[in-house]
């Protein structure tokens, strides 16, 4: 953990404490306060010292937002199906927060499509916040960061936060694990349904959305996707996914969309898959943060570099993996 | 870690230890038994008892291969692509060793392209060895066994092992952490350059594959790559990654490919690269099992669920998840 920077953050000063000074943020993120839930965010993302405090502050206030979804190969057009989702939910009079997980690179750290492109529509409204969340290698397509931001959102009185990330290979599991209604799209003619499989993406669908359905080819888009969800395993009562065809930059489409949401949630209202999925979240987000720490012990203990000695040895063929990595988990257990 | 099954294994009895058997087993994989190899990787990706005895028999033997990631989308052709490279390298008279790692689902865990259709062209090549690796969730897109199969084709005196896997997302950085040479295959109109940049694909490669080059729009797929190529930032000294153009079905430029294998392969060595990016794979392979551990130690405590009921407080809002992993921590730390 850093320490923490003198005068950072809000930039007001006087004798009240931090705690104080945090309550009123969240206090006024609450209110509506684009700028103070912004600096929230922006606080959970970066990690700093006032991290654990203000999650201390946030938890009693959660648990009331509704989370979607929304993973899809690029092209399958997620932005415009978000986009058309918080018009629909703000026509409702719900605050709406959107995190777009985008997986920029690794390398960079930095997040290609800016807010600025995203907010255009929404720029003078406070029920909107739209937030792109860098994805930062090691722990999945999603930014480690992306679970607090959630917390941020639902405290401070979002009705529904939509996470809309980049799927192929794990991305898509992990949103699942985060959302309460997994939204999958598909665009026709991107290729057959066994690379979408082999991708596996489908399984992790509440709702799919065939999206672009004015092209050629979403009949057998959405024939080939019958088939698979006819062929998957299920019990008498599971939720078996519905399939929705959207021309979101149209909006043709969307209103069903949000009328098999509404099922969804009611679906897991009523059979308490929404307490487990939220159990099962936070059982995810606490080893993530675990590991991140034991990551960060393993990586960085204190005086020496453990790691490269060890893995020098391994590439020279002195040493076995396993061996190492015993070594190093004894070296953490011995530090602190 | 499980107990050995007794009797397990290679069938054979006798009053020799297991590290003889081992041995024996290492050797005959060396001397080109194709079962005894696929013995050993099915040891290393099923993670029992032996594993440990095994890698550390292995490790001497390691550092040999040539290792060559292939990564793209799904479509743009990387099984046909591998199968190319696979017949370039035996036409040389090198032994090739193919692992395919299959984004299946993380739910069924199965592999969903079985071996016996890659091995259809070579089953009766001993010089090759192809073998699918199933991606099992949270380790990321590359199997968590994919290191350990590597160095067990390493040992057996492969001298190029190629390493396929979907890349959109994080696989493709996992690929190239694993690889000395990570070749990235794009295909013509598979959307356009800002989607794959979105992904994240482009900024670890050492080769721009584009495949599928009897497709329209070749052209404007290898200048958008260029224009890439161009605006990255690099240093006099370093690798400028080169685009080769194949029609990898009917063998099209798959010489021109090799060649810049080859030339890539020169310049690894010639800078220290290779020895750089081998001890920056054991770092990662290290730090992977390790943590797969300290994982294991989270979420399987003895005798309670402490992760269960952490989860529990933190969904109804009672603890913060911070607070949460650390007592989980501490609870690995007084456990052993």
């Amino acid at each position: 953990m850093e320490a923490p920077a003198p005068g950072a953050g809000d930039g007001r000063s006087g004798s009240d404490g931090p705690g104080t000074r945090i309550e009123d943020g969240i206090e006024r993120a609450r209110g509506g306060d684009a700028r103070a839930l912004a600096r929230l965010v922006s606080l959970v993302e970066n990690g700093n010292a006032q991290l654990r405090p203000v999650m201390k502050a946030l938890a009693p206030l959660t648990g009331r937002a509704r989370v979607v979804g929304l993973t899809g190969a690029p092209g399958v057009g997620k932005s415009t199906v978000t986009g058309a989702l918080v018009r629909a939910y703000r026509d409702r009079g719900l605050r709406v927060g959107v995190l777009a997980v985008d997986p920029t690179s690794p390398f960079s750290g930095g997040a290609l499509l800016g807010d600025r492109v995203r907010m255009q529509d929404h720029a003078t409204d406070t029920g909107v916040f739209i937030r792109s969340m860098a994805s930062r290698g090691h722990l999945g397509g999603l930014s480690a960061a992306t679970p607090q931001a959630l917390r941020v959102l639902d405290a401070a009185g979002f009705d529904v936060v939509l996470i809309e990330t980049v799927g192929v290979g794990q991305a898509e599991v992990e949103v699942a694990s985060l959302a309460d209604t997994t939204l999958v799209l598909v665009a026709p003619g991107m290729g057959d349904s066994i690379q979408a499989a082999k991708a596996g993406i489908l399984e992790v669908a509440d709702i799919y959305v065939v999206n672009k359905a004015d092209r050629p080819g979403v009949q057998e888009t959405v024939r080939d996707l019958r088939t698979m969800i006819a062929m998957a395993q299920r019990g008498e009562n599971d939720w078996k996914p519905p399939i929705v065809t959207t021309t979101a930059m149209t909006g043709e489409g969307v209103d069903e969309l949000t009328r098999r949401l509404d099922a969804h949630g009611a679906w897991l209202d009523s059979c308490g898959e929404r307490d487990r999925r939220r159990r099962e979240r936070a059982r995810e987000e606490i080893a993530a943060i675990a590991l991140a720490e034991l990551r960060r012990r393993l990586g960085a203990l204190p005086g020496d570099d453990r790691l490269g000695e060890l893995a020098g040895r391994v590439a020279a063929g002195q040493l076995d993996p396993y061996t190492a990595a015993d070594e190093l988990i004894a070296g953490i257990r011995s530090a602190s």
